[in-house]
């Protein structure tokens, strides 16, 4: 048996990508069926609840991150595997000076599959090159996050029921924004179509640019957030960063001008679908969470289904 | 099916909380029957083993306490289902800026029910509100710990047989305790008789005296530990804790005061016991510890049963 | 029931150790079997999985060790028994003052097994006797961690198909060293023979050394490493610590003296294995990995297996 690994979203073909995004529909409708049997009191069996029995699962978090890790360990537990692992790396081997090497050496011999996140760019890469069991990215730096593409896509295509020949809508910080970047390598796979909405300071790199021209998609580029929303099928917003700014006076202008609101959504289309990676800081003002279109909350428990997918597509674990 | 949270212990009826300490005792009886057939190594199935397989529960730490962690974890895990969360707010969302009511209306996309602490007052009724799924209160400051008041009552039924006609005395900070006013709220529900010991500082708020003139129960106040054990059913200990005193000075007389020493029970009803909410830091001398009085650490284990019908209650599993 | 605790390797008789040494055998082989039957997509049913099944086992690191602590929890969660814990007592009740009494009194209510590291030597011991529940040392200060040692001899054992007749090399700190002194404790039932190799501050001993003259075992004394590797069975590798140094300079050469490098490796017998109970910063050379005598990640594997025996001998569970 192969170990197969994903650490960064390109490692997935488009078909890879299909297949998994049909496997997360496949859990969630699991989930929903057996709610209902708890509800009604039957017997409550859950054909997805015992699939990783026996099954031990390292969270390793040498940086922070309570919701993604929550988000995995509730997948892992729905799917009836244990966790072990950190939330913090300040008390770890690590501290006392151990490579990352021998730390994931020593914690293959504990589990059967690697969920780790890391400050450094490439380090996920690393430890799969030299764990004995898959591992899963669960963000490296400002490098990867591909269960957050995956959730992502899985939320697109929920709610659109397609993800070719869509429109998408990316607001922010596209310099430094990890997920629109790795969004727009997953949905360059198909027919879309994007706008870019930044400051002229945090606009989408060339290679991504670049990519979308290879591929013959089209994009253009707006300093104005609300400009042309009419036609958007997916509005994807992200956090603008203090630090990413030189000027603080710059930082103040740009926060206050990207800000979504309940008024901006009038002219939008009724199946438009408003996503956000999470945790916003004011990005979207709380007016819009009670529009239909807010889907960023919705989204989130997509991601249980889509990183439950993920777990039992690189352990090959059929339902 | 309606969500049901536990926030205060006046959010349940008299009714309610005689079903809760009935089903705590169920717990118990399920328990200790299953511990003797695995020690008679027979199947040691267990009724409430599988009670809640394929839920998860997350316990919310925004504020530390293990001793309540572990024993809401315990009961958690003696039902089968899963727990996800955090011992410690410091690397959560939080730190980033992001509102208590993001952060709640994120998790409850990844479990059943939540469980949480919270150092400031009113947290848990807010997250209630927002939550999608039941929320039980752990403690939200100098506020409301609903579960410690279920489970005192619970070792009060179990070591006095009846919740109706008991004498309890109270003693130490009765003024901040939120232990004791929460037990005063649901013992006033009963026909008790109170006696409050305590400095003239912390003495019982008029709020709590006024609650029990309003229903005809009997209190007598006193400054003096020690006077008037002789009738008592139940003596309920409690920290005081220095912060509390302006005057140094006056927290060091008033700690050795209200020192209970095993040479004070000489004149104790048999049946009496003694119960504190835990940790302690001196105010019961380790030579009560072997005393048949002693009930404190008892008491702990009765949280566990305690918390199994608190969660089997709210989500409304039968065994 | 009696009640059983391990807290040093010296609580164990010959007899004992050998028997734990084959139920970790015989986890290894059902592990491997249920691995295989879960690629044969057969039903993957396990003999361990559900052995523990309905049982909570506190791990409690009053000082942090994520290797150990991981390493149990992966045993816990392989048994089929559930977790509760913390990592970090900086949170705790001992944070607010609380007894070690106390402590260990109320978790014992929470669980039916505890594991716990502690900074303080006899710290494990003293839990063991408050405890209603058996307790596992997992290291208390520079004192005994008995499961590192139980692991150590069955990797020796695994390896060189016996215990008795083998001569094993100790290299590094060998005045300090906590493992090295309790495997010599352990080996010293079988007929070894011993070689110590460590600078002369750092020498093994006397206490040590007298055991093994008592018992008519012979050892060797040396300064220098890579003498006389050429008929060991066991090399032992461990760590030297700066601390252990006034001199700063003395620890410069030294650190350098006792590095174990491929080259060094030569005329090694083919069985011979080297252990390291890691963390590893530098002694033991990375070219070293690939050899067939590397055997310190394969010995974090038997840690596993080692420690589901320690656990089910102690709670008296039969396969």
């Amino acid at each position: 048996m192969t170990k197969r690994s994903l650490i960064s979203i390109t490692d997935l073909t488009k078909s890879e990508i299909l297949r998994i995004t049909e496997l997360a529909a496949d859990f969630e409708a699991a989930t929903a069926a057996a709610n209902l049997a708890t509800q009604n009191e039957s017997d409550g069996s859950m054909a997805t609840r015992g699939l990783l029995q026996g099954k031990v699962i390292a969270t390793l978090f040498f940086e922070p991150s309570t919701r993604t890790r929550l988000s995995f360990e509730s997948a892992i537990n729905r799917l009836g595997a244990r966790v072990i692992g950190f939330s913090d790396a300040s008390n770890t081997s690590v501290a006392k000076g151990e490579t990352l090497h021998d730390t994931i050496s020593v914690i293959s011999n504990y589990c059967d599959m690697i969920v780790m996140r890391h400050s450094l760019e490439g380090a996920a890469r690393y430890a799969s090159e030299v764990a004995s069991v898959p591992v899963v990215n669960a963000g490296d730096g400002a490098n990867q996050h591909p269960s957050q593409t995956l959730l992502d896509l899985y939320s697109i295509q929920k709610t659109q029921g397609r993800l070719d020949g869509l429109k998408v809508m990316m607001v922010g910080d596209l310099k430094y924004g990890r997920t629109v970047h790795s969004l727009l390598e997953a949905l360059s796979h198909f027919d879309t179509e994007f706008v870019f909405v930044s400051p002229p300071e945090l606009r989408m790199p060339a290679e991504y640019r670049n990519l979308l021209d290879r591929k013959g998609l089209r994009y253009t580029e707006s300093s104005e957030l609300a400009d042309n929303i009419a036609d958007i099928d997916i509005l994807y917003m992200t956090r603008i960063q203090k630090e990413r700014f030189n000027d603080p006076m710059e930082y103040e202008r740009v926060k206050n001008t990207y800000v979504l609101r309940a008024s901006m959504l009038a002219g939008a289309r009724g199946s438009m679908k408003i996503l956000h990676p999470l945790p916003r800081v004011g990005e979207i003002a709380t007016d819009v969470d009670d529009s239909p279109h807010a889907y960023y909350f919705k989204q989130v428990e997509n991601g249980v289904y889509a990183r439950m997918a993920i777990i039992c597509y690189l352990l090959n674990v059929k339902k």
